[in-house]
């Protein structure tokens, strides 16, 4: 097998807004796999914002990636070699594989997929990580009751699209936060929210609470900064704020203050953070329960295609601003024929 | 009955710290019970950190007093008349009835004491709400496990001694923070904390730090401010923080910003509020727990206690700036023959 392989490396740490410049191509032979390894060729690659943190040499809940290292990543792939009993070429595999056109895995990083149940790219998205980390929310911190009302940040996004339709399924008032119009648009029109405000607007607190004449009692927190500042003295008794992530600080090498906390108290508020892979199982759970939705065309989401493993770099950079729209992914090779 | 009631009546909201000029004494004839009331006269009145909230004219988990209202507050006190079979004169009994000297109740609302259980004030502080509010922290919030490191802020107050000793027999390494060095030495030497920093020193943070070399696991926040910035970089993935309070903050009319919430989500904190009265079984759970450990001497608490219903508000300002030691009281009438 002599095959090359590219990678996409990161170059040296990014200042503020990641840059193409951040990252560079590194090409290699892609190696015959070892007992036990599996070797795949990517077709889809993940973009999610998390990755934001592994560009920081900090600590934080995951190891951050090296100068010269490979970025961190999910993807959809085929085996084009394997020397593991458990999969053969031409199967389609979930894994951690990284920014890579190709990849060597140990057969147990990787997960077979059913070329049926949906289009590869969903389990990136809606079947994928996001999905899993928006049921997760709400089943293990959320717990949305009908008649409530959900507040869900970056809501035309991979996790809180998902995130308030589950809030819709489960009887709540659901109010989207979006960046611009055609966002706020698909939101209200196919996610069918009761209301989705424009980040944009001149006072986003006063058209939240317009938007939520009854208070908030659940916030699916994604965004962090001023939208979190509107929310917040919103939140009605015992309210709980799922936090799962705040883009709009990732950039920032000194976050800005929060919101004063006098308030978690006489409220009862509960705010939990959540790292989807806590609870393994999830994952699993999630492409059970929701794949006969996508199938049925009940459950919606949205992405945004760039072409080009070597684009990944400029994709990141989209959303973290926000550029994007729906799920984030890199077609890097065909489908599987 | 012709004798004469005294009440503390709010005379203004104040601003800012609250001071004696913004209460006055009102006078009137104790009143015969109706069916189903008992007249008490009071012997202690608790003082609590929560009463500057009653002073706010602005929405709350409980509404505020109003001006010519008597301020409201937990007490002790014997009951003089009744007209419900359950009491009779003599009877020693618990009971929210005000900065008040007598007090006509519905017999709903009183709880008996057994006087011979503790001294009679304990049943405000240790054995009462702050015990209860320790206690239900810790169960309900905290579920501190052995080798955790634990926080407690207000370490020598009514609450924090009482969930520091928790914590304690919970195997917990506990470090308290307190204001000056006579309530530090007492929370060590007495209390038995691991160690306990006094919140006047330079550099809290760095000195936090040195206290807990393995983190925060649990922080039990009584006062917010300075001090929960300096405990929050500190705290450990799947860290709790029990809100309980924020003194510190009482007197603001507007709050300063809280610490960036960001990393909520990386290390999968919980920010929880507590408000003792949302759980009522606990406060009877807690009597029978902790009565056993007062009577052997095994729980320790301390009080400050000023005589004379007028100075009430003198001692609300007291423990507002951590003038008292430990549980703060108003001793109001003389214990029963």
């Amino acid at each position: 097998m002599s095959a090359m392989q590219r990678s996409v490396v990161l170059r040296r740490r990014p200042v503020g807004e990641p840059t193409p410049e951040d990252f560079e191509i590194f090409e290699s032979v892609v190696p015959a796999p070892g007992p036990g390894e599996v070797v795949t060729r990517t077709i889809w690659l993940s973009i999610d914002p998390y990755m934001r943190g592994r560009l920081w040499d900090r600590p934080s809940y995951a190891a951050p990636v090296q100068i010269g290292e490979a970025m961190t990543g999910e993807t959809v792939g085929e085996v084009i070699a394997s020397a593991d009993p458990a999969f053969v070429p031409g199967d389609v595999v979930l894994g951690p594989r990284g920014w890579q056109s190709h990849c060597v895995s140990p057969a147990a990083a990787l997960t077979k997929l059913n070329r049926d149940a949906a289009p590869l790219q969903a389990f990136l998205g809606v079947l994928g990580m996001p999905g899993t980390t928006a049921y997760s929310g709400m089943k293990d911190i959320g717990q949305v009751k009908a008649g409530e009302t959900v507040v869900i940040s970056a809501a035309s996004g991979a996790v809180g699209s998902v995130a308030g339709q589950l809030a819709k399924r489960a009887g709540a008032r659901v109010v989207g936060i979006a960046g611009g119009p055609d966002k706020c648009l698909w939101v209200q029109e196919t996610l069918r929210f009761d209301d989705c405000v424009d980040h944009h607007v001149p006072n986003l607190g006063q058209a939240l609470a317009a938007a939520c004449p009854n208070g908030i009692d659940v916030y699916f927190e994604n965004v962090g900064g001023a939208v979190q500042h509107a929310v917040f003295p919103l939140l009605n008794p015992f309210g709980r704020m799922i936090m799962c992530g705040m883009i709009a600080q990732y950039n920032d090498a000194s976050p800005p203050p929060g919101p004063n906390l006098g308030t978690v108290v006489g409220k009862r508020l509960r705010i939990e953070g959540l790292i989807v892979t806590d609870k393994p199982q999830r994952a699993a759970e999630w492409r059970d329960v929701a794949s006969p939705w996508v199938k049925q065309g009940s459950l919606h989401y949205r992405e945004t295609v760039i072409d080009g493993l070597e684009n990944a770099p400029a994709a990141l950079q989209m959303v973290l601003t926000g550029g994007n729209f729906g799920k984030m992914l890199v077609r890097v090779g065909s489908d599987p024929v």
